[in-house]
């Protein structure tokens, strides 16, 4: 909870204030006083008297009462500021910029949740420790990072790392970024970046708020929190990009060194994201370009107009929006030829529509009025357009200020002359725009940024047996679940599982067969590595073959029966589910076989999947064109994988001690989906499974390898 | 050829020299003034008698002797411009900015072949026309762009595009980088980016000639020139970086528009490349930040140290490292714990290293040496430091560069703060240094360039019965051979072909039958679509089948025979050819079926294609897996699917005609590859096929989809 006193505080009180910028004290102080705090400011210090000319207190208990406290004293003064603060001057507001955490050792993170413990108890609100501060309308407090432009309808940030939101304001003004409010949330004690998330929503204001929200986040604490607000945030028309980082295993070992957060799964990470409907970004750079196409109104379909007086750069564009599956429309006809004539002799049209080295503002103008009245088959123009040096193009950018201002169709503007036109690039980022400098790069970014789809709405599931699920489960042992039990969960769920039978005499056998029906699949039960023994025979088409085999397979070390199994073909599917903790289950699917372990070509999203985000999932895969049917070889009834995944996510939801199952493979075929095989391990700690620690529940390394080719 | 007077020239004439800044006659003579051109320097100008305080002569009748004109009049004028200065001025050298050539209709491309073929006529040389200038160590002969600090050992640099170089130097001069040669081409009449490649090989001097090379090209109109010169470069000790724009259709299409280029086909591109030992850049950011990792000395391993002040950064640039194939060591033991007890309380050495927002310059000296001398797991590392904005940061990039100049370890500087430490960065430009700014692009591209190979060296193919080979094409028509001549081929150049023949009545089909043995396939010959048919028949395994399905497939439309065929059981090979205008073949590998149609999983390389080469194109191969055998599944024998591809390479320099070919499936085993199905055409122009226009020899709309997938 973000109290008032933090956004807008009628005092605050610098604790460690000092005359020396070159401290934290000294720098929030004085970035407070540079950029007109309006607000009573106090200064405390035990060897000051006035400090920046603020009337400075030897302790906190000299204060009087005050709204929010910036705390930048050494780690073990912390705490008991922060009780005088909290319980003799009603302080409802603190920021600790102070190191020496929970980021460090036990003591540090013992000492941080006691600091937590004393906002909680007066109900305030905490940023930080271990952070660079808040900017918000009423004030800079922060002691790092250049300060930003601020604009009510511009981004608002928040950042788990200091440096990162620093660097990142480093990389974004020179591109004309301005910003919101600020915060940077440090070792989120209190206030993470879902906090921040809930405000934003719960406070959302069509009117006044900002619809531009960037995160940088190193873990996610509450994925189920976080997916709620990004959500009701983007349905109120917000569009949000976020960096999660620590995605490798050596990444995720500099998160635990310097912030102390536990990296999540990397690919629930990205289901978390599409659900949400957040766009995810891997550098501050691409956070930078997404942050200005989204200061930009969206487009309205994939067809772009590439303008430009430079040719290589329109080349260059060109390619990156066609690879990322954008379109760059040939326009001819009376239209473009009317067009041309406006144009110095040797531009071309075609599009990318280039008017040469020549051309001049008023050109500018008239192609982008043609691109907004003529073309019905372009939806939003790219213009790029540096200078040479040899004139200002002031005049240009007024245009292009203009058209941004008046048309209905999006302008991108792309201004590659930071040197030579620096002061043209200043007057155009002061008239309230953004520009990008590189074209390939923007080019990338849009086609992303244009691929985002909106949340997942919570969907309907269909109906599955859960007095049959929950007896199973209640039943089970903890890890794998025996053959029958997990057809049980499957058939409960409604999922067609294929004839079978165990036998342990040769009479049964028979009568198994002849109720499956020829031909057979006879598999040894017991050995673990069936396949590796011989233990796996197929196409059992003979009562003679069955007893030859049936009487081989029973002398194998360990077989204490032979599985008989109806023979199915079609295309192997593979569906499988891992719980993630925090995320709840994350639900897999793609080919089986090669499919999945050579190409990794699996596509994941976090339960419960309805029937769009299943449809999704299966047309992402890259080998979707097999389960189309290609090459004259029937492909599989997609409808029916739909539902199968339904299904699937319905049986996680009446059974969350499933910590993880595959189905390897599902047969499928035009008319039919059948569970072949499949292994389904449950995990029963006292605790829910959701709070269970990561390393109890990822029992099965090939199922992490999958999962961990599942990064973009 | 370029010519001493170019690069270097006595006397330099402004033809169309103004005192007007804003025109392309007058910045250019600003710029030779400006940056202390030695020589003479004259100006032509009609209405001037002097020019920016240079002697102006009426047109160049009465101009002295001149070693290099700089031509900036309307296209009209250069031509008798040309023949003057050539023919009575002894003028060797042009740079003609002229735009209203080739680029723009028929006439325009005949006055450039008549403007080249003057210069050609007195041994000269020609650059561009259209194209902004050139700068060498005597002169500043640009009329756009910023002029980059000049250093004899850096960036040596030619642009197709002239727009496309000003705004590389716009992005390149603010992180440190500095040129040495720039050309700007323009449409490239008599020097193109081939020529250019040509003189740095052929002057190539190990002490004072730089050893990075920055190609911007929208056409390679001689790939086996570049290919030479590149390469030479590279044995040299040179890095090669390049752009080869217009890769998309949409994208050769702005080609067309502007420079009037002919896009080839880009996985040719790709293969020329990578033979060459040059790394493809896709955009000018990307190129520059190439450049400056080429300016640090090559890394000797992929083992990085991460070095930050900055958590955040540091976690996002080990999760790039990590994902582009390099490794961030954790460092364990005493070495590593006598390195933290260095470090303020709180930081981590674990790698990365994280020494904390309060980290100095001397301990980041301590970390470099430490680095240097303690850790012999670790290659290079990357240090990434910014600033608050509390402090200075010189002391720290002093530390920097003294470290940067005395290890023999690479040190890669990430400085991000280009607001805040602006000054600080200058300072470190000035002492030679670059730095980047966003660790991620740096992590991506370091990865890249780590993994670029050296050139290929000619490789010693295996013999083929040439003979046979070129009787077989002799008596060739145009077009598609015939199934029998295509095994000629492939037999004569060694490659098992399995065994076939054709049958026409009954009697010859059970003869056949008898010499193969069964099981057969039965196919019907003739109609071309045979398997939409029902026209192959497989797992023919007795007499009475044979005779059935003989009589069935003769009553096909179009039948006039059955070919009988061994059937083999393996994994299908698929091996292609494909004739590159300009660039010789291009030689293609994968798995058949859904590998090649589905996933788009093929590896090219050009002919000649050698050991080394054919094997790094089977291991490129996402399916390599399989190749090597997977779930149980035996795999192919790699070494003879090497000398498959060798073979093949050899097939198609014995038979340049070969316009395209495919042999899909070879099928593979542990001990055999072989080639079951195969179709070659062949194009017999009068001219050689080298020639040949691109659209008629590219009539394989399926073998163009598969190389079409091949951009990067």
């Amino acid at each position: 909870m973000l109290v008032p006193q933090l956004l807008n505080p009628k005092s605050i009180a610098v604790i460690g204030a000092s005359n020396d910028t070159c401290k934290p004290g000294g720098k929030v102080l004085q970035n407070l006083l540079a950029h007109q705090y309006q607000g009573q400011l106090y200064a405390v210090n035990p060897r000051e008297q006035q400090v920046q000319g603020v009337a400075c207190y030897p302790s906190c208990e000299f204060l009087p009462d005050v709204d929010l406290a910036i705390i930048a004293v050494a780690a073990n003064y912390v705490e008991s500021a922060l009780q005088t603060l909290a319980f003799q001057k009603s302080c409802k507001a603190f920021i600790v910029f102070s190191a020496g955490f929970s980021e460090t050792c036990a003591d540090g993170k013992a000492l941080e949740a006691r600091c937590a413990q004393i906002v909680n108890s007066v109900g305030g609100t905490l940023i930080g420790p271990n952070c660079i501060g808040v900017i918000t309308a009423a004030y800079k407090g922060v002691f790092a990072g250049p300060i930003p432009a601020y604009n009510s309808m511009d981004c608002d940030c928040v950042s788990a790392s200091g440096a990162t939101m620093a660097y990142l304001l480093e990389a974004a003004i020179p591109r004309g970024l301005k910003f919101r409010d600020i915060f940077s949330v440090g070792n989120s004690a209190q206030v993470g970046v879902e906090e921040v998330l809930q405000y934003w929503d719960e406070t959302f204001d069509p009117q006044h708020s900002s619809r531009i929200k960037l995160l940088y986040m190193e873990q996610i604490k509450e994925p189920q929190r976080f997916l709620k607000h990004a959500a009701s945030l983007v349905n109120k028309g917000c569009r949000i990009a976020a960096i999660k980082a620590g995605n490798t295993e050596a990444g995720s070992r500099a998160v635990s060194s310097h912030t102390g957060a536990l990296a999540g799964s990397d690919a629930a990470v990205s289901s978390l994201f599409r659900k949400a409907g957040v766009i995810r970004c891997y550098s501050r750079i691409e956070l930078v370009y997404v942050a200005a196409i989204f200061s930009i109104q969206p487009l309205k379909g994939n067809r772009i107009a590439v303008i430009t007086h430079a040719g290589g750069p329109g080349v260059m564009l060109t390619d990156i929006l066609v690879k990322g599956g954008m379109q760059v429309p040939q326009l001819t006809g009376a239209k473009a030829e009317a067009l041309l004539s406006k144009l110095h002799p040797g531009s071309s049209v075609a599009n990318p529509i280039d008017f040469l080295a020549t051309g001049n503002a008023t050109q500018l103008g008239q192609i982008l009025d043609a691109v907004e009245n003529d073309f019905e088959e372009i939806d939003g123009s790219v213009v790029v357009f540096g200078t040479t040096g040899m004139w200002r193009v002031d005049d240009v950018y007024m245009v292009l200020h203009e058209k941004m201002k008046t048309c209905s169709k999006p302008i991108f503007p792309i201004l590659p002359s930071a040197i030579q036109a620096a002061e043209e690039l200043s007057r155009f980022h002061a008239m309230g725009h953004i520009n990008f400098t590189d074209e390939v790069s923007f080019g990338y970014v849009l086609s992303r940024v244009n691929k985002l789809q909106p949340p997942y709405t919570c969907p309907t599931l269909p109906e599955v047996n859960t007095a049959k699920v929950r007896q199973v489960i209640q039943q089970a042992q903890e890890g794998y679940l025996p053959p029958d039990k997990v057809f049980d969960l499957l058939n409960a769920a409604g999922i067609n599982t294929v004839k079978q039978h165990t036998a342990t005499t040769l009479e049964e056998a028979l009568d198994h067969a002849s109720a499956i029906g020829y031909p057979l699949v006879m598999k040894v039960s017991g050995p673990v590595h069936k396949s590796d023994l011989g233990g796996v025979v197929v196409g059992i088409k003979y009562r003679t073959e069955l007893e030859k085999t049936f009487g081989r397979l029973m002398q194998l070390e360990g077989a204490d029966g032979v599985i008989l199994q109806q023979q199915l073909s079609g295309t192997e599917v593979y569906l499988g589910a891992k719980a993630e903790d925090g995320y709840g289950h994350q639900v897999l699917c793609g080919l089986g076989g090669i499919f999945v372990e050579v190409f990794k070509d699996v596509s994941a999203a976090l339960a419960p999947v309805g029937s769009e985000e299943a449809r999704k999932m299966i047309r992402r895969l890259k080998s979707y064109p097999i389960i189309k049917g290609t090459r004259g070889k029937a492909g599989i009834n997609e409808e029916l994988l739909v539902e199968a995944i339904m299904k699937l996510s319905t049986l996680l939801e009446a059974a969350p001690e499933i910590s993880e199952m595959d189905i390897n493979p599902l047969m499928g075929t035009p008319g039919a989906l059948v569970a072949v095989d499949a292994r389904i391990s449950v995990c029963k700690p006292e605790r829910s499974i959701i709070d269970a620690p990561v390393q109890s529940i990822f029992v099965n390394p090939k199922s992490a390898a999958i999962l961990s080719s599942q990064t973009a």
